[in-house]
């Protein structure tokens, strides 16, 4: 009989090299096939694919996981994200990502993230910040009405720039559009988040991708985009980054700025 | 100290329930929320994932993965797959795949999966068929030339019919296409096996999808498609099933076939 090893995060390792800080939570994955690009290297989307579902783990163990909190009327939701990455990992690797929350106040709660290769040599950083809204009015509620939580609240950050407000750039052009589709819808009727970071990618050549690797990596999300809605993609360059918006064609959904490296 | 529980293919537990035949291998996953539709159940395309990424971890146990073949100058191809379900897993249950090789003949190994919900019932079955190609001249190697993998080859089929060759049909209709990006593209340079079926489903209404399920399921990957190509997407109904085509405007690429359950 033999046991395969795909997709473990190995409980007996992570405990083996790190004692972790109270309130932190660690999980272990391998980069898949489908995670990476041409050289091989997780893709940004995938990065935030990551992030967000260690949040809903880390959350769902802490007792404030999505589902538990639909059951009570509200929901979290992602407001801004920024990440900064020294170097990306290979497809089969294994990373680890480190989590715990930083700060719970009034209207946002701050979650940070270390992320490390299969060496524990820290890669990089992310911060996120989440609002609860109400699930019928879409309406921000206030967190205080959930005084349990505070206890999560370590207050210690990570050494990178908090996420960024995306400057709105008055004259930015439309690079594409993209009609919502099927594969776009998650569970709850809107467009996954990550979608939004996609779309955007994709209107930048591949050979350009090739050329470059993320560095750094905002997003504000600001507006939902559902089911039968085209999506208006637009970008410009900006002091040295990319900066992108998704639109409905009326309202921001989404305001996104990367900053590249050229690769060596 | 709190470890995180996502994404875990849990040893223990797989050994606790059931004993494996021998040159079967097992694997556990979580089901993600990405990986779900509006109804929360999973996606055909994160299924198809699923089924690929075991064979290759089984593949790379047993001596024969994708990795170790390439410095050999060959490379594994799926060319069929066929997949039944009775049930789809929801977002965040657990599942299970038994995998193992049952034939291993001159053109093509054949490898069956059984896919199981989190009692451990049998939710679907998948046979599928792979060449080895040479990796410079993309022709078909004869599996002839590597004896030492005869081994696996158990002779045990799974109770479904094998891969369908997907009927060619005359005039059957372009119903879309779609550009190949940046997202599509492999770490090999061509498009991910997956989008071909994401952008065939994406053809049909969300509506429809949400009405009803996969039952049955047939690919037959014929050509790729590279980047710069625009996808050309045709679809018909045909004796009970959905039949879809993707070319690159001159060459079939993929072939597929979908039998729906109208749900209750």
């Amino acid at each position: 009989m033999r046991l395969g090893c795909g997709f473990i995060k190995n409980v007996v390792n992570v405990s083996r090299n790190m004692v972790l800080a109270p309130k932190h939570q660690l999980y272990r994955y391998q980069i898949l096939p489908q995670e990476v690009n041409l050289r091989e290297k997780l893709r940004l989307v995938a990065l935030e694919s990551y992030l967000l579902n260690v949040a809903g783990f880390a959350a769902q163990e802490n007792g404030f996981g999505s589902m538990g909190m639909i059951e009570r009327g509200v929901t979290w939701v992602l407001s801004r994200l920024g990440v900064e990455m020294t170097s990306l990992p290979n497809q089969y690797e294994w990373i680890s990502i480190e989590t715990w929350v930083q700060d719970y106040g009034r209207i946002a709660t701050v979650r940070n993230f270390i992320i490390r290769d299969s060496e524990e040599r820290v890669i990089g950083y992310a911060m996120s910040q989440w609002a609860l809204i109400d699930i019928n009015t879409r309406r921000p509620v206030d967190l205080r009405n959930y005084p349990e939580f505070t206890v999560f609240a370590t207050g210690e950050t990570v050494p990178i720039t908090p996420p960024a407000r995306v400057p709105i750039l008055d004259d930015i052009p439309v690079v594409g559009e993209h009609k919502v589709v099927y594969s776009d819808i998650d569970f709850n009727g809107h467009t996954n988040s990550m979608k939004y970071i996609e779309w955007m990618l994709d209107t930048i050549e591949p050979e350009y991708h090739y050329a470059h690797q993320v560095r750094r990596f905002d997003v504000n999300y600001v507006h939902e985009i559902t089911q039968g809605q085209t999506a208006v993609l637009l970008r410009a360059e900006h002091e040295g980054s990319m900066v992108f918006e998704v639109s409905n064609g009326e309202t921001v959904a989404c305001r996104a700025m990367v900053h590249w490296l050229e690769n060596e």
